[in-house]
């Protein structure tokens, strides 16, 4: 469990502002909040993600070692997102597949890429214990 | 606002897991969720952080584009961590500042560095509105 | 009280979509959703916002009988967003007042004026009871 | 997500007090807070409607650009006060319908109308995340 | 502590409806739910209170054996009900005074009555864990 | 919706403390916080009963003008509390029922008799708008 | 943080039921839940703790490796307690001391002993982030 | 219902800290919070406990009069336990049960032993308001 008053932030290159603007705004129907000349800041989620404009993106992404993305307690979330992603026809990096099938962390998974190409995971576990 | 039930994940590189468990556990106070040989998973603040072994991590970091953090909507709790890191010695990489201070995203902040280069911001707005 | 899980929707003229744009998300800090030809929608303090692109809009604006706005509960909120108001320099239609002194329903308010003409009144009672 | 303890508040026009006060508690299951000559105070599903007596209503009533209502999280909600409406034989603007019916924000949606042509919309959106 | 969706419900009898309305709801500041020919229903700090029209109401009350009310978990809360009571001069069967002065269950309290002599007590207990 | 924090307080005739506790504790599952000389205090469903130690209790109850009770928001919560009656074979005063069956407030009750002839009457409302 | 819902339970020694139950409830505030000829339950702090009627308690009890008790987040409810313990002159194991004094995990704390010589700490720590 | 903000705790002995905490953290998925030479703390299901080295631990375990764990609210929480119980093989004490099967206290229940000889009981209630 965590607080609904907090936020987790994460700032992530962005070689376009406007390309991750439409990305995450009209693609994943995250919430704009600020505009500066050099970064962007949305709702993403109920937490906050900071695209900063920069050439320090990764032009051969991997889901390994950096990755971030939501765990959605409800399995519903995950389905309404997945629906959603193929609706909008967003840039899926990994199909949808469970992982760990044989552990108690078995979870459900999917990764999209972001126009710089960071990889957004998004989860749901079968035992929402195993969450962390 | 957001949920207490889901949680914001994110996988950052580790050069050494019990490095990062030192600095994550016993440092920052997080709690250690499972150890695998390859990652650990941490109960960060109520979300997930997930440190995995690799090499791919950054030799020379910088602020930008890349770091996370929490913003605590409580001046308290920004406060006590503050406290937390200065008590137990922790690795200061921007010493506490105020940003964008005549504007009303004004937001107090410090900077640490984890054992891999990973640049975690801790920060707190004069107003909650301007969290994301 | 009221839930958390539903919102109260708002449908209001907009002459112009980009004004309303700039009054709403980069003035007032509120987030931007959705973006269409004919309307822009709105993350309005936890609610929903629409501006329908019209020319069916108040040339001649009056308090009575058609406004909207948000009751805080707590005064810190009310100040914060007078501050902000003040910090951006919103156009203010009604300078902070205290209004049924006398009475229990007694509260503070302020006014504010969009660019459609569309008039934005935040108070905060004295008694919490009372903001209904 | 919003608080549990602001409220909205909205500010309409009212032929006639009596009226207004069937309409929206007799007939819609609203509470009434306060009683004025000149208007009443509502607790309208949590949030606050103001009813103003005044001549200057619309007297050609179209949805656009100006209507208000409550968006319900829980399709059960969104059915039980179609359910009302139609045991207390409210006057309905629009027939239940389903908007954007091809897209991520689809939703399901009827319409009333007040004693003074007030417009109130009503809705349910498949995917929660799309209620802004 | 209790839930918030559901309510305590109490049947009280009342000589005279309008009476009872006029106390309740524009002196006590209690919202008006439902009105019947022999009863009005009331949202009651939360909860529910009906009022049904009888002559079996008490000529000569006294505190004990019945009596009903809230018992506030905030201080503040006691006291603005206190300063709505003197200011709309209701009627106030008992003073301000503090019970069990000596003990932990040691809390504050005053008594109304209503016109039909039901008498409703509010209280505000030092330790909170005395509430009960 | 109601607080959490706050509880409604409720004060009744009882003719003998040990029926009462009885009736109450291991009856209906109520938990017992206080014992006096003259007085039991009650956690009823998260709310505050007391029963007084009087002769002045009703011989010949009726359910109007007095009753009291809960009224749940969850059908489950009101059908376990059945299965509890039945189970331990209270009082019952008047067999599950439903009232206002045409109408919007349609409810379910039934109401059990406690050993001083006080009515408890349980509620379960098809429409939860409706339990004011 | 953890769950409203759900509960903690214990089992623990008592030689005596009543002996037990005038220190849980008449003594600490704890509510009775349920009576058995060998047993009781009781709401403990919101969570649930049960005296088993045994001989097999502790003659001789030391604060290592048993006991148990309540965290506190916040610090009124630890002197709240503290001030009950002093008024109904609780038995005492060991009075109010800091803990860990130097460290972030500093913590405030007493001891008692119940009758069947279980001891209970209750705690408030300077950081809530250290209460696990 | 409890609080979110506290926590229970309980001091348990452990004969063997790793042994400790490879049951607790590896085998049920509880989390590290700090390690010392003498102990480890958990946040076990949401509250504290402490595993202190100690030589003075049960040799022959039996369920009274001590045991300790958690009671779900939620069917579906007792039963992913149980199914990670199986998953992972941990030590079972007593299979899967019901007890008090005629009583409204009807609650299925299963019992795990630590290495140290600690009994845990997981529990859900039928009714549960028969928690306590």
């Amino acid at each position: 469990m965590r607080t609904t008053g907090d936020a987790f932030h994460l700032a992530i290159p962005a070689r376009d502002l406007d390309a991750a603007e439409r990305f995450y705004v009209d693609g994943l129907g995250c919430k704009l909040a600020r505009r500066y000349d050099d970064r962007i800041t949305l709702d993403f989620f109920g937490d906050q993600v900071v695209c900063h404009l920069s050439e320090d993106y990764d032009h051969d992404p991997g889901l390994y070692p950096r990755h971030f993305g939501v765990t959605f307690r409800e399995r519903d979330d995950w389905e309404r997102l997945l629906a959603l992603v193929r609706r909008r026809d967003l840039c899926v990096f990994a199909e949808p597949a469970v992982r760990f099938a044989d552990d108690v962390e078995r979870h459900s998974t999917f990764v999209l890429r972001d126009p710089s190409n960071n990889l957004l995971e998004f989860k749901h576990y079968d035992d929402p214990r195993m969450m962390y």
